[in-house]
C-alpha cells in the first residue's frame, strides 16, 4: 500500500470490527489491526463483501502503525483495564510525537486520567471516548462521547462527526465533552441510566404480566403503541421486538424462556459508586443494580419462593381483578414519571462529578448526542436538552416547569400503580424508589431533624436548629434522665 | 512513676478520653498521650475527680512510650486517614519488636491492612479495632471490634474482656473478629445498619405525626411501649427520651427546632460501595444514605416544595382519617419486618467479604458482641444469633424459620403503611425498599428474562434457558426485521 490510510484501529471484536466497517463507509481509509490476526482477516472479508470499504488489515503491529497517516491516530477497542494497557505498550513502541490513541471502551475514567498523563510524558496525546449504541450503533451512527486532549479530538472531529449518528434538527451524536477522563465518565452515567431504564421498563411488563395478565400479544401491541408517544425510544421498541418473537426450539414465546438471571459488565456499579461518593441520591439507578445482583441468586430465590409459599404467601398475593385498559394507561404515566427522577439523577451526578473536576461539562449538549446512536436514545432527551436550554443552572430535572407539570399530571397513576405492586406482592423497586426521590425532593421539612437528633445524643455530632443561626449541643440523656428520676 | 504502665491511649478527644477512663477503672494503669498538650491535663483531671483512676498523662511521645510495659500496646484514637499515619510515625520512633498499635477509629480498612504490613516489616504488630457505644459506650462499656495479629489481641484480651459492655447471659461485647482489616470492615458494616435503623425510625415517626398527627408526647409513649418489646433497643431508648426534651430556647420540644439536615461521616458510604463491590443488595442501606443526602439539600427542596405546592400538590396530598391506635400497631410491624432486611443486607455484606478476604468471620459471634454497647445494641440481635446458631450457612435471615415466621405476620401491616405513606405523599424509601427487597427475594421468577433479552438484543451478550443448559444468542433485531416486512 502506498498511501497511508486516515486512522487505525486496533481490537476488533464486535464493536471494534463494526465501528471499523463504518469509518471506511465514511469514505476514511483505515487500518485494522488485532492481536488474533484471524479477526484481521475477518474484517478485511467483511469490508470486501459489505462494498469494497477502504479497510486494510495488518497482521504486524509495526506495519499497521506505520501506515497510517500523520500525525497518526488510532482507537483501540479492546477490553477495559490491563488489555487497555498492553495494547498501549504494543503500539506506542512505533509512534511518534504529536501521534495518539483512542481508547473506545468503556474504561473507569481515572485509568484514561493516569493513561493520559504517560502518553504526555512521551509526546502522545490521549483520549477516552465513550461509544454507545451496541453492534448496530458502531456499524451505521453510534453515539460518541470523547474527552481528553482537545487537540487531539481536532485531528479526527471530521471522522467522528460523520461517524456519529446523525439526529434531524440536531447534529451528529458527538462533541468534546471535556477534559481527562470526562468522556469515559459521562459514558458511565449513560450505562447507569441505561440500567435504570431497563429496570423500570421490566417492572411495567412485571405488573401488566403479572397482574394485569397481559399476554406476549398484548405486550408486544401496549409497548409498540407507547414508542408512539412520550416514551417513544430504542429500548421500548426492541421491547415490542421481544415481545414478538418466538421460541425457536419450542412453543411459545422466547422471552418467556429466557432464565431471569441478569448479567452486567461493571459501569452500573461504579456508577452507584460514585453517586455515593460526591453525595448525590440515585435509587432509582442503585435499585436497577440491586435487581441484577437479585436476579443472580436464582437458586436462593427458589429456596425462599418455597419457605413463603409454604407459609400461605404465594408469589401473588391477591387475584386482583384489574381495568386492562386502565392499568396500561396508569403503567405508562409510572414508567414515565420515573424515567424523569432516574435521568434527574444521572444528570446531577454528571454535574457534581464537572464541578469537582472542574470539566465544565455542558448537560444539555450532553443530552443532545444521546438523542440518537445510544442506547438511551429516545424523544425524552430532547424534553431534557431543553429543559437545560431554558435554564442550565436547573437544581434538578425535576422542578424544570415543564417535567413538574408532566410529574403533577401523572403522580396519582404513579401511586396506584406502585400500591397495586405492593398490594400485588411483586416489587417494583425502581418505580418505588423514583416515587420516593420526589416525595423527599419535594418536601420542606424532612424527619432529617429526628436523626440529626440522634447522632447528637449519642455522638455528639451538634445539631442546626431552624430558628437561630449557629451550631448546637444538647446534652440528651443528662436532661432525660433527670426527668425520669 | 517507677512502675510501668499496662497500657498507653493517644489521642485524647471524646472517644479516647473516655476510653481510658474506662481501662483505668477497670484496674489498668494506663499512660495517656495527646499531641494538644492540654487535653492530657483534662483526662489527668478528670481521673482523679472520677475516683483516683490510675490514669497517668505525658506531653512527650517519648516518655509516653516509654512508661509502658512491654510488650507496649498503646490504642490510637485520632481522626481516621493521614492523622494516624503521621500518629503512627510518631510512636512507632519509640516503640521495640514485639510492640502493638491499636487503631480504634473508623478507619478505612484497606488502609489498617496496609499499615499492619508496614508495621510487621518493623517488627511490630498492629491491630484495626471498631469501638461502637459513643461517648458513654466509650466510658462504661463499648462494643469492641478487634482485627489483625492474633498475637496482638491475645496480649490485652484480658484488658478488652472487662472493658467491653457485659450482656447477662451472653458474656462481654468483643471477640477476635479475625485477621486483615476485619475488625474495620465489621464496624463499618455496623454503622451502615446504624444508618438504616435510624433511616427506619425516621420514617415511623414521620408517618406517625405527619399521617397519624400524633403529638410529641404521644410518640414519647408510643416509642417508650415499643421499647418494651420486640423493638426494645438503644435507638428506640433515644428517640423515647428526644420527644420528652423541652426546648430550652423558646416554647415547644427541642425536636421540632432542630433542622432537618443530617450529617455523615464516611462509612455510610463505604457500607454502600462495598455492597456494590461484593455485588450485595443493599437497598435499605443505601435509602438511609440517600436520605441523609436529600437532607442536606435544604435550600432545593424548600425552592421544589413552593414549585409542586403552586400546582397543588401539597406536602400532604390527603388529610387522611386515620385510626391512631391501628396505625401505631401498623408501624411498629412495618418498622420490624423492614428492619430484617436491613440487617439481612448487612449480614450478607459480611459475610461476602469474608469469603474474598478469607477471613471466616462467625456472623452469629458478632451478632453477641453487638447485643450490648454499641448504638445498634438490640434484643433483636438476639434473635439474629440464634439464626446462625441453628444454621450458620443460613443464606439469608428471610429464611430463618422464626424470621420468616414474624415478616408473614407482619407483612399486611407493613403492605398498609408503606401504601399509606404513599398515597399521603410522604416518603418512606427505607420502609419500601426494604418491602421491594423481601418481595423480589421470594419470587421464583422476576423479569428479569427481559433485561437479559434486552441485553442480548443490543449487545449479544448471551442468555440461559430455563429448559436447555447452555448460553444461547439470538438475532433478535434481524428476526424482528423480517416479520416487519
Amino acid at each position: 500500500m502506498a498511501t497511508p490510510t486516515r486512522i487505525g484501529l486496533c481490537g476488533l471484536a464486535v464493536m471494534g470490527q463494526n465501528l471499523a466497517l463504518n469509518i471506511a463507509e465514511k469514505g476514511f481509509p483505515i487500518s485494522v489491526y488485532n492481536r488474533t490476526t484471524s479477526k484481521v482477516d475477518e474484517t478485511v472479508e467483511r469490508a470486501n463483501k459489505e462494498g469494497n470499504l477502504p479497510v486494510f488489515g495488518f497482521h504486524d503491529p509495526e506495519a499497521f502503525v506505520q501506515s497510517i497517516q500523520k500525525p497518526r491516530v488510532i482507537i483501540i477497542l479492546v477490553k477495559a483495564g490491563s488489555p487497555v494497557d498492553q495494547t498501549i505498550k504494543t503500539l506506542s513502541a512505533f509512534m511518534e510525537k504529536g501521534d495518539c490513541i483512542i481508547d473506545g471502551g468503556n474504561e473507569w475514567y481515572e485509568n484514561t486520567e493516569r493513561r493520559e498523563k504517560a502518553m504526555n510524558e512521551k509526546g502522545l496525546l490521549y483520549l477516552g471516548m465513550g461509544v454507545s449504541g451496541g453492534e448496530e450503533g458502531a456499524r451505521h451512527g453510534p453515539s460518541l462521547m470523547p474527552g481528553g486532549s482537545f487537540e487531539a479530538y481536532k485531528y479526527i472531529e471530521d471522522i467522528l462527526i460523520k461517524v456519529a449518528a446523525q439526529v434531524p434538527d440536531s447534529g451528529p451524536c458527538v462533541t468534546y465533552v471535556g477534559e481527562g477522563g470526562s468522556g469515559n465518565f459521562v459514558k458511565m452515567v449513560h450505562n447507569g441510566i441505561e440500567y435504570g431504564d431497563m429496570q423500570l421498563i421490566a417492572e411495567a411488563y412485571d405488573v401488566l404480566k403479572s397482574v394485569g395478565k397481559l399476554s406476549n400479544e398484548e405486550l408486544q401491541k401496549v409497548f409498540s403503541e407507547w414508542n408512539k408517544g412520550e416514551l417513544l425510544s430504542f429500548l421500548i421498541e426492541i421491547t415490542a421486538d421481544i415481545f414478538g418473537i418466538k421460541d425457536d426450539k419450542g412453543d411459545g414465546h422466547l422471552v418467556d424462556k429466557v432464565l431471569d438471571k441478569t448479567g452486567m459488565k461493571g459501569t452500573g456499579k461504579w456508577t452507584v459508586q460514585q453517586a455515593a461518593d460526591l453525595s448525590i441520591a440515585a435509587p432509582t439507578i442503585a435499585a436497577s443494580l440491586d435487581s441484577r445482583f437479585l436476579s443472580g441468586l436464582k437458586e436462593e430465590r427458589i429456596e425462599a419462593a418455597k419457605v413463603f409459599k409454604s407459609s400461605g404467601v404465594s408469589d401473588i398475593l391477591t387475584d386482583q381483578n384489574v381495568d386492562k385498559k386502565k392499568l396500561v394507561d396508569d403503567v405508562r404515566q409510572a414508567l414515565y414519571a420515573s424515567k424523569i427522577c432516574s435521568y434527574a439523577q444521572g444528570m446531577n451526578l454528571i454535574r457534581a462529578k464537572s464541578i469537582e473536576k472542574g470539566w465544565g461539562l455542558k448537560l444539555g449538549e450532553l443530552s443532545r448526542i444521546w438523542k440518537g446512536g445510544c442506547i438511551i436514545r429516545a424523544i425524552f432527551l430532547d424534553r431534557i436538552k431543553k429543559a437545560y436550554d431554558r435554564n442550565a443552572e436547573l437544581a434538578n430535572l425535576l422542578v424544570d416547569p415543564e417535567f413538574a407539570l408532566e410529574i403533577v399530571e401523572r403522580q396519582s397513576a404513579w401511586r396506584r400503580v406502585v400500591c397495586l405492586a405492593i398490594n400485588s406482592g411483586i416489587s417494583t423497586p425502581g418505580m418505588s424508589s423514583s416515587l420516593a426521590y420526589f416525595d423527599t425532593y419535594r418536601r420542606e421539612r424532612l424527619p432529617a431533624n429526628l436523626v440529626q437528633a440522634q447522632r447528637d445524643y449519642f455522638g455528639a455530632h451538634t445539631y442546626e436548629r431552624i430558628d437561630v443561626p449557629g451550631s448546637f449541643h444538647t446534652e440528651w440523656f443528662k436532661i432525660a434522665k433527670q426527668s425520669k428520676i
